[in-house]
């Protein structure tokens, strides 16, 4: 498999997190996201993927799955040891709630379309970017703390499409000084899966394309 | 079941259309979005949904599922008949993609709760807001108007999990006047979908909250 992959971009890192806790060898090709204007929207990257986001997966007889979660569930469907979804049907709702949370109600609004457009179209300034990019963490992090446990993981005590997607967002706090004082759960969580070597492996500066 | 809702909801509207589809009875509750600066806000509904979104689907044991793509996958598993996902998992990968360009790049950016961000933080004006609005909605439409085929449908020959998110979405292009001119296989699926029964009750102004 191919992975179209950018070490920061976090939809790319949760599939290098399930490729490497699925032990599943994959090919890292770097789409730049920032040189050049941004490669993904180069004629040769939209051919594979039309609305030009990173990341894509390329399978062995060519075909290109789009769309991070979507990927997410054909990897656990395709190779299902170990499971990232627990096997009942509850079960399942919730981490798949807990990973939209991330994926829906933060990731999508914080996405670099997003904040060139606000500093673009719309003349808002750094500060206040800034300021949006961390809200919208703090209020999808408030919705998770209030739901989770103390299992070290986000669900039951092994790695879930919840964690694939929190860890990854986590990085992104970190990263842009999101107060995580109020987030003791989230915080133990992140430290506990980075113990892991597939999460670890998948983190952006340990990546072949890291700056 | 209970299922929280309002009628100009997107995220409800796709549970709707779900339940129609399946034949699931269900007890309209209306959380009024607007009505008092929004019940999703008070102290009652956030102890059955923190995060005081619109929908959750109450189960009979009172358990509350949250997050709309979660519950469209339970309500799936649960009540296989009529399949929202195609038999297999590639096809399944596809309709999961095509959902995912509207649930994760679509829908939360167009949120109200991001449109009342733009308006109060950031002061951005109606008629910018509008662009905006628009601009998203355009952009997710190119992206799905390039992979889709002509069948009726968005993926084979009976409604599926993108159908389910896209025909709300149509509804907001429309109300928000969205040029639809670029759109041809968009706009016949959900003329088509339309004609089906269960859509048709989903539609907002065919709920009891309609206004």
């Amino acid at each position: 498999m191919k992975l179209y992959d950018y070490w920061r971009s976090s939809a790319s890192y949760r599939l290098r997190i399930a490729l490497n806790l699925k032990n599943i060898p994959y090919e890292h090709i770097c789409v730049h996201l920032v040189k050049g204007g941004g490669q993904q929207h180069s004629a040769d990257y939209k051919a594979k993927n039309p609305q030009g986001f990173v990341p894509a997966l390329e399978l062995e007889d060519g075909t290109i799955l789009t769309q991070s979660m979507a990927i997410l569930e054909y990897l656990d469907e395709t190779h299902p040891t170990p499971a990232l979804l627990p096997s009942d049907a509850l079960g399942r709702a919730e981490v798949r709630s807990l990973a939209q949370v991330i994926a829906s109600d933060i990731h999508p609004v914080n996405n670099l379309r997003i904040l060139k457009y606000l500093a673009g179209e719309l003349g808002v300034a750094d500060e206040q970017k800034m300021t949006w990019y961390r809200h919208w963490i703090t209020k999808g992090f408030e919705a998770l703390e209030a739901r989770l446990g103390n299992t070290g993981f986000c669900y039951g005590d092994s790695p879930t499409l919840a964690d694939i997607c929190l860890i990854p967002q986590v990085y992104n706090a970190h990263r842009f000084n999101v107060d995580m004082t109020p987030f003791p759960k989230i915080s133990a969580i992140n430290e506990n899966c980075l113990k892991i070597e597939a999460f670890d492996k998948a983190v952006p500066e340990n990546q072949p394309d890291a700056e």
